[in-house]
């Protein structure tokens, strides 16, 4: 119950502060400029769907992190042009409240133990880390 | 004031879905399944300041796109790591409830006046269009 209540205090705290980002994106403070780190990976073995679920499930472990605001875990969607790139696995998206907290995931040892464990599943993978303007 | 109200109410609706999401994803109904469309430009002139900043603003725009449940524009942070891609000028990342809300975005009258206006500006868009698994 103890790990409910602590999420659903940190989803508050970010919606709270997703609802000032759309309301009023200039009094940003610069340390407070949302931070969304999307990561794609390509599986090894696209095709087994067996380690796309296990890969899933490494990721939602993941999740637990508390330095993250919210985490959207995804798979491409049916959308078919020719600017979109659908060759990935699974799409692993985070807000963070800042690039601080973001280095706070990168070593925190829930993340360690997911690359240790989970790392040989993928081939790639890509990053995209983005501040707020 | 009405453009106001409205946007909060959507900011609203996007919360509380965003607030079910992180306690029950399992629970999402498959026309349900949170939408993430993320777009990267690459500018034809990326050092030139003015141009991201009239594609930013070209992008405030768009955001008034009704269907739109929360956007983020952002630009590269400064983490730097092998696995990063940095060399992109604006991430536009977006939530829509389901596909189908994707596409009324695609061919709203906004999102085309967008494209007319302000395509010169870039050289390269890459898409990646997640559903929540």
């Amino acid at each position: 119950m103890k790990t409910i209540k602590r999420r659903s205090f940190l989803a508050n705290v970010a919606i709270t502060s997703a609802l000032a980002t759309v309301t009023l994106p200039s009094e940003a403070k610069p340390k407070d400029k949302k931070f969304v780190h999307h990561v794609y990976f390509w599986l090894k073995n696209p095709s087994n769907e067996a380690d796309r679920t296990k890969l899933i499930e490494g990721l939602t472990t993941l999740s637990k992190v508390p330095t993250i605001r919210f985490h959207h875990i995804g798979v491409p969607a049916s959308t078919n042009r020719s600017v979109i790139d659908r060759s990935y696995s699974v799409s692993w998206m985070l807000f963070f409240d800042n690039l601080e907290q973001e280095e706070v995931y990168q070593t925190h040892p829930i993340h360690l133990k997911f690359i240790a464990d989970y790392s040989h599943l993928w081939e790639k993978v890509t990053v995209y880390d983005s501040e707020q303007v």
